[in-house]
């Protein structure tokens, strides 16, 4: 693997390239944290659109080069839409960004994630129990192999950490498991991401509007540096943020203007390490 | 009725056990305030999800001990969900919280909230004339039999209280009917508490929300402590939100994080009365 | 026309009664700004209140003078309940305020815009792109011939002058373009009005909600002074919250302070210009 600093300076390009380059990356996202994913992906430089219906999903499976699917809320539409998004994206081979959230509610929800299966997006973002949960339904790692089981928070995300490079390996794009302590992997390579804050977990839509901006930095970067992006943006961003804050409230409009004014410098010492 | 001093420990008893157990509060909610729930939920301890299909009503309402139901944006798919989620928390003798929202607007909505009459909500919260309309339109209170019609708000309040007592006696839970004083019964017991804030009409979800934190009660406190530590915690975070607040936006931030550092010192201290 | 000063008292005075009527104006609305519209209705002084369904479509367009239609996320139901719901305004007179957001994907919404042409928002709100759509799609002006094509802002509100003069002459409403500089006409006058600020665009909702609150306006005003209010009062909100602003996140809650604050001096101060 390079070493850190070419990994975060490859971050700061990628973190640049969007703010330049203003790339749209359209959402078929949950309705509770929607709000929050797309003023997330503008701070970031990007910009969102979010859609329900087939057609409207081929439409931006073929005209952007990256877009975000997070089924947290499923309507009976996405029965049609899912399946002909995630064709037009294999048809226009642009790259989409999948959360997995909800696992395990309702038939159609299961039903849709098996189906996704054959689609491979390039970036799977979730928590611990997400990517376990994701990797034994996809038949690719048994939830009791998924890594080592523990209590505290680096070990519950070392817990998926079998679970995220097999599904990394299979689908060739990138896996980030979310968590106090954060992994990133590619299938060969797994980084370690630290940082962030506890008020992370106390607002709702931060790993949703993390996956809508890992769908903006595709556009601009490999699955791979998409996700450390996205991942080393939000632990600097929530860190400065929760100085600044005095309760949830806060955290989340600090949490948006540190995003919006994140510095290269800030970013290069993030810490990050490959285990 | 116990003392003034003995509900509000047990309501500083409530407000600790949902910081402590965080427990998951699923709701069938609106789309326009969903955010705001999900993250006073979370400020108050608790964690959310939303669903809105019919196998998921089914699914939260046989997994938790408490979820809320709010149909402000009326969904066809409500039809068959609404019935399937109230018969699985009959079953499973889980509990819900209501919120009337939107009474008299559409025939589904109508249709709906008549059916629910034979569920036996564990909490209803709304406002002085929803409360009055589900009264009228369940046949348990004649809308002119409400209460004391009044021009100034604690007589709006007041203009409920029949039909806000005929509604909790029939459940056998609590009803909490919210106005600048609010009024919260068991069918027996009739509080009045006062606090709050002047902003709070002035955003978006303040009842809303306050339903969903009710929930999150409900699932550590009896119906009864659930709808009165929900309205005396909104009445202090919102009086102390206030002062620090130079219009709607701030506010609703500043609440938010009065809510998340909600102090027993200060829950001590709110103002209730029987009546 | 009437001289500036003349017209910026007529916005004064639309500001101050719709604080004072508090004026209901319903929303068939999209997800992702929902929350927004409401809070910036309600910050203006009205009150929201959003549908999806046929029937209740019509029930707004029946109860109340003013209501707002914006499609950005499009809903199967709509296919029922925009139809029927133009056909209440148009049976009442009531006015609707049209952001015809999305133009150009998925062909419900293209069908849904095209039938609108018969029944003539009173006000219409875009930015160039989509108000130049919109005149091409109802035959009421070319594409080519919108305006003066350019590249730097003022230049592009104007390449939608021809195009926005054509939408308000065919409904004999008012149409408004918004951009770095608006422009708003009743297909006669042609006002440019200044201000905001380049937070603007990095937040999502600021178009959404500015209809919103045109509709509060539209409920207390002709449409004409009803876009001009809201243009000219975003304008200023947006330009005091901007030196109050550290990012987006901010901004978003200092612009929802400003514009429940907003000063009939500060609106005497407001830059419009003939043109």
């Amino acid at each position: 693997m390079n070493d850190k600093s070419f990994i975060l300076k490859e971050i700061c390009k990628t973190v640049q390239k969007a703010r330049t380059e203003n790339p749209l990356s359209p959402s078929i996202t949950n309705d509770v944290t929607v709000n929050f994913v797309v003023n997330a992906q503008l701070a970031a430089g990007g910009r969102g659109v979010v859609v329900y219906l087939a057609d409207e999903g081929e439409k931006i499976a073929s005209m952007c080069k990256s877009a975000y699917i997070n089924l947290g809320t499923m309507k009976e539409c996405y029965a049609q839409t899912i399946p002909r998004t995630c064709s037009a994206f294999r048809k226009t081979e642009n790259k989409w960004v999948f959360d997995p959230v909800g696992l395990g509610i309702g038939s159609l929800r299961t039903e849709l994630f098996k189906m996704m299966k054959d689609f491979k997006p390039a970036v799977i973002r979730g928590n611990a129990s997400e990517i376990i949960g994701l990797a034994s339904l996809w038949d690719l790692c048994p939830a009791e192999n998924s890594g080592v089981s523990g209590v505290d928070s680096t070990e519950e995300v070392l817990s998926a950490r079998n679970a995220a490079v097999a599904l990394a390996e299979y689908t060739g794009g990138a896996v980030a498991v979310s968590g106090e302590t954060d992994l990133v992997s590619n299938g060969k390579t797994v980084l370690l991401c630290s940082g962030g804050s506890s008020f992370l977990p106390k607002i709702t839509g931060a790993g949703c509007s993390l996956g809508g901006v890992m769908s903006v930095y595709a556009n601009v970067a490999p699955p791979f540096y998409a996700a450390l992006a996205g991942t080393v943006v939000y632990n600097v961003a929530a860190q400065k943020a929760e100085k600044k804050s005095k309760g949830s409230g806060s955290f989340m409009q600090n949490f948006l203007d540190c995003l919006f004014n994140i510095k290269e410098k800030d970013i290069l010492k993030a810490k990050i390490e490959e285990i």
